[in-house]
């Protein structure tokens, strides 16, 4: 046991840092003046010139796909290696595409290198890999309450050699990026199977005709440009069987071990995006004054500050211990410990930022900061994969279960 | 002491409630339509055709001017009276313009009505009045704690027979309406007078030279269309010293008064705002399954609908009561009232509106339900017309002042 | 709708409060003294000598059986009238009892008063009224979630001219007093019937044979000294049929009579309580200081404060509320009111007092202040007369039916 | 980094969770009745007689002075290494004793170790650490506001060879105990000094004269026997000179050094409290049944519980963080991370407990589950070594710092 960073992460937390100071930082500002422009010119959306530039640069650095973890496609971190670099990048919203390391790409690269026959290695997760494309993830769907997967309505059909999927996804991540090439879809094989036995996942080309991009969906005002998050109708959508990943009827099984890593990456960019907020507040309130002090002298700050600075630390912790027991004991065996962060981070970050929403006035709730998209990343997270209120269920049913067994035995 | 709405209350409510069903809810979808259509036009924006046709409609039907009290030009209405009224109008965000009862039209009427001289009243109050023209009020400042009314830089110098104004402010409300013509500009006029004699308030025709709208302001992503908050550049703007209100000094004076109705009307509608929101949250839960069960039969539903009707009908308690000591004893002295109820009313409906995005799932953040941006709308009167600190740090020393005086007695 | 007390209630706020001024305040001290001593004297209790002066005296004032409303025996107030009556009583703990108004004899005797034979109300009414005697309730049982009233074992049986009852009640309010002569008890005795129609509320004289009073329960280390709950053992314990109230199977109906105003009683109580913790942190506060200043300077004070503030007004317009709805529209119609401030009132009290503890620092938890205390007895009534999660369970049920039923329709 | 267990803390887990399971919980209705034996004889209190036979097996188990680290005296643990020992004693109240490791004489046992002159350690350190006497701590006074070293008024005064003291201390702990032998005091010798070279701490054997208890402290109505708080007047006590701990005016740097793991080791407590707690709601809600289904059906307890699980484990790593930090760095360059956990442990502890007193109902507020005094000693824990405002208070203030020092750079 032993709570310090190991050389290995303090290398390599230095080398990003470098990578950060020197050039993510100094373009913020450049980002958001690019990033306004192209919202402004509507869809279809373009890529961000700053963000090219920095992602050659980024792999010209070594810092690439660092997130990608037993594979040697990947920078050769484990999940615990891995997270204090997550944090680093949660600290600037857009920072993780720049190292390649962003969602949904991240799983859906992950999902590749476990399951995908060599033929769907070549053709995607290559230029996957190498930046080159972008993908979508296609699971939740506007009509039933997706949370719990034995609800999800598109189906898939076997016909002939070929697979016809029908449906309509939404908040399809990835989906409106100018170089997305690829959706991963879910979807039904087998309604009548066992509870997590009806379910594939296949890959869809997103030029396959019968695929339709409704509209972008906006989150809390937010275009998402160009995270982008779209609707999406798949009408007789023909994909060849050979791009059934893994097989019929495994896409749960898939699907678990996809939220994993994509739930701990979130979480360990939370801790970064509440250090960022509680960084913004503190400069903020020690500039300026009011009632005849400076900010921060008003003692309220003092408690919120505290509680902000005890509640990072015990996440950042939780979800490095997290991240440690997927090392040892693989996701499933650690998957009480990802419901916990998965719960912990987002609220604790939403708290974070909104008191440094306070903090700011009303340029706290305006264009100025990086605060309300913060916010509203955060609050999308209380939802996505997996509302708290399902894992909050697990973690409770995995408690009970230590009692309830010893009832009955 | 009698806690049932009076006949006169209930009279009035049923005559707006059955507009609202018969006119506004039926015209929720067609106004987010044009709003939409309009938005995606930018600046300028037009006027709203079915807000024009509604405000036809609500003046014919003697819904107008509902809460301007003690004044022939208004309904005749009591502060006490107007409240279910305002709360009835909070449950559509943008209905209250229907009724020419919207902020900052309502604030500003009312100081032209107390405060104005008659020749100020024939340009400016009865064209507002009659819902013709609208105003921005425009007191915050960008660079300083506004909160701190002392802090303001904005400078109004008397020059002849005119003055010359010089600032920036921003979060001006009002002041992108396509039918804005006024603006009522807060600024320094006696720097070192008394604390509260330094500041006055003066009428500025939006259209004078050296009035420069910078830029509109986002909260959280929405443009705000079109409530348009604005930047605003004040550069030499001159205008004839009988633009003064009230005299010169007196601003703070003005201000006090102006807020009071302000602030109350606000938390009047955040109670709609909430019932609206627990509505949509109870409509939601019983409408959709998950995991074997609706999802309102999840028994955490139970304990977070409990909390929202208890702290709902809380709120509005303290609501009226505060309007009602308004009408008995003035805004002055009712100002302990009417400071609780701004901490408590945007605090709860923020909780209420929170957990209705938690029940909706991902639909919740995105652009088809109402909730986002009655979020934004209420996390922003945390801090509009004063944060929440500053508040409650003048019910903590008006609760102390018990007691010091006791001490020093 | 009128927020102001009533003329008339003003006049009883004065009376009472003159009494208070004069009687109780100054009597704190010898309470606690004799109260200490008592206590060290164990089992069985005495009377405590103040006590019964301070009763005397309040009866020759005509402050007794306020509570007791649309009765000849009590004094003719309202639920709304008697509100602000039991909230000066609840800033001392043990005063109501000096106006004959104190748990559990007040639902006794509302129980005798609306459902007792003339002979039930000869022997036992009479007496209570005049404060000769004092009386248990004994509803809740060891072995079982008691919430559910379905739930209850104790069974009464019919045997010839008597009913024979058998059971283990704890919690048994009243019953250690040493005035205490008598016990209502609930028990089953229709085992099969329909779920509100198997129990039986019956007049149990205390020292009928087979009663036997097990032990007295602490709570929080408090003996309760002379509250008076305790275990009780009914052993085969006979009495006369006459003594069933009601009739039989009417226990259920009798016990929703009942626990309306007993709860509003205690909630009433609950808001002097937190009143009284906010004047002590106060004035401990602005006597004390630490780092350089006055305690009350160090900021985070102002917020909770003003949150006490804001909370206790919001709480006590619910309760008042609710004791105009119990007035207009009886018990049973004015269910949802009593249970929102049944949850509302004791966790809003258990805040003030909590934060009131923690500015005393050490001597907040000891034994030199009133608040440990009160913070036990509010702790209690998050259980008492229902827990939190049954009434919110019920709110949110009657919130959802609305829904539910157009569903359905 | 590492968060699993190492191999020596396995171990050491083992041999003590072998001894808690065969002595520890076995005797727990023991211990109580003989508790409850001897409070009711009241004082002079006495030892109790299963604790002495505990502390005689603990002792020949080699289970004994775990806690004093980086000393021949104790087991040779470090804090890291006895962090998940003391948790374990947390979860029965009273068992720290049983191995020689329980406040106030731990942090007395340091001082003498750390600061004791040979002759100091002969007479006082050598009984302690055989466990044959006990001890007492005096800092806090009820006159001030103690969490401010600097109000301390207790004076120290030398008089030829001797020292003279004279003052009055509350909340002294361990006074009470049957075998107390020894208090150290903390006073005054040089008003004049700089701020934290005013006190010294001394060593007053019990039976000095001029050392009048003068009365136990009850905390929330538990007189905390044999914990034994009192209330101790010094009036002219007189002392050898020799019997000054490290030198005069090094009172402030030895309460420095002392307080750092004695806070740490209540956190490790905290932690298998709040387990405890946890583990006898989830017996409970798995044993009782209401409304048709057993109570963990009822899903807010999901919630509740899962937010224990979450932050009972959060809690966990920061308190090992902590103790990590403390062997690395020292107990002044770890005080950020000790206080940190000083705030965040009792918060936790208390809201699980809070919830585990809700779900036994009636029960759970009485004097048969561990609950309540498990719910006062957390309680106590929020101001006992320092209320959390002043950690708070602490910790912005570095965090500040950061940002302060790059304002004047």
């Amino acid at each position: 046991m032993d709570f310090d960073y190991s050389p290995r992460q303090r290398e390599w937390m230095a080398r990003l840092g470098a990578f950060m100071d020197v050039h993510v930082y100094p373009a913020e500002a450049l980002y958001a003046e690019q990033l306004d422009a192209m919202a402004a010119n509507g869809l279809p959306w373009k890529a961000i010139p700053v963000m090219e530039e920095l992602k050659t640069k980024a792999k010209a650095a070594g810092l690439w796909n660092l997130f990608l973890n037993d594979s040697p496609h990947g920078a050769g971190l484990t999940n615990l290696e891995y997270s204090p670099l997550a944090e680093m990048m949660g600290r600037v919203i857009w920072s993780p595409e720049v190292f390649n390391c962003t969602a949904p790409d991240t799983g859906n690269m992950e999902i590749l290198e476990r399951y995908g026959t060599e033929e769907q290695q070549d053709r995607w997760l290559k230029p996957l890999l190498a930046g080159e494309i972008r993908s979508g993830f296609g699971m939740t769907e506007p009509g039933v309450a997706s949370s719990d997967a034995t609800n999800i309505r598109t189906t898939i059909v076997r016909d002939g050699d070929d697979y016809v999927i029908n449906g309509r996804k939404w908040w399809t991540s990835g989906s409106l990026h100018p170089h997305c090439r690829l959706l991963i879809i879910m979807g039904v094989t087998n309604p009548d199977g066992e509870r997590h036995r009806r379910q594939s996942q296949i890959l869809v080309p997103i030029d396959t005709p019968g695929v339709t991009i409704v509209r972008p969906l906006s989150s809390f005002g937010f275009g998402e440009v160009p995270f982008g998050h779209s609707e999406i109708l798949l009408d007789n959508v023909r994909v060849p069987a050979t791009n059934m990943l893994l097989g019929e009827n495994r896409g749960f099984e898939i699907a678990q071990g996809r939220l994993g890593p994509g739930r701990i990456h979130h979480c360990m960019r939370s801790i970064g995006a509440a250090e960022r907020a509680l960084e913004l507040m503190c400069r903020r309130l020690t500039s300026r004054r009011a009632f005849g002090k400076s900010l921060h002298e008003h003692s309220v700050w003092e408690q919120r500050i505290a509680d902000a600075r005890i509640n990072i630390d015990m996440c950042r912790l939780l979800t490095l211990n997290a991240a440690d027991k997927m090392d040892k004991l693989g996701n499933k065996l650690a998957r009480t410990e990802i419901g916990e962060i998965k719960v912990a981070a987002p609220r604790m970050a939403l708290k974070v930022i909104d008191d440094a929403i306070q903090a700011f006035g009303a340029a706290g709730v305006g264009p100025d900061t990086l605060l309300p998209k913060m916010f509203v990343m955060q609050r999308e997270l209380r939802i996505g994969d997996g509302p708290d209120e399902v894992h909050c269920r697990s973690l409770a049913r995995a408690e009970l279960a230590k009692y309830l067994a010893a009832e009955v035995a």
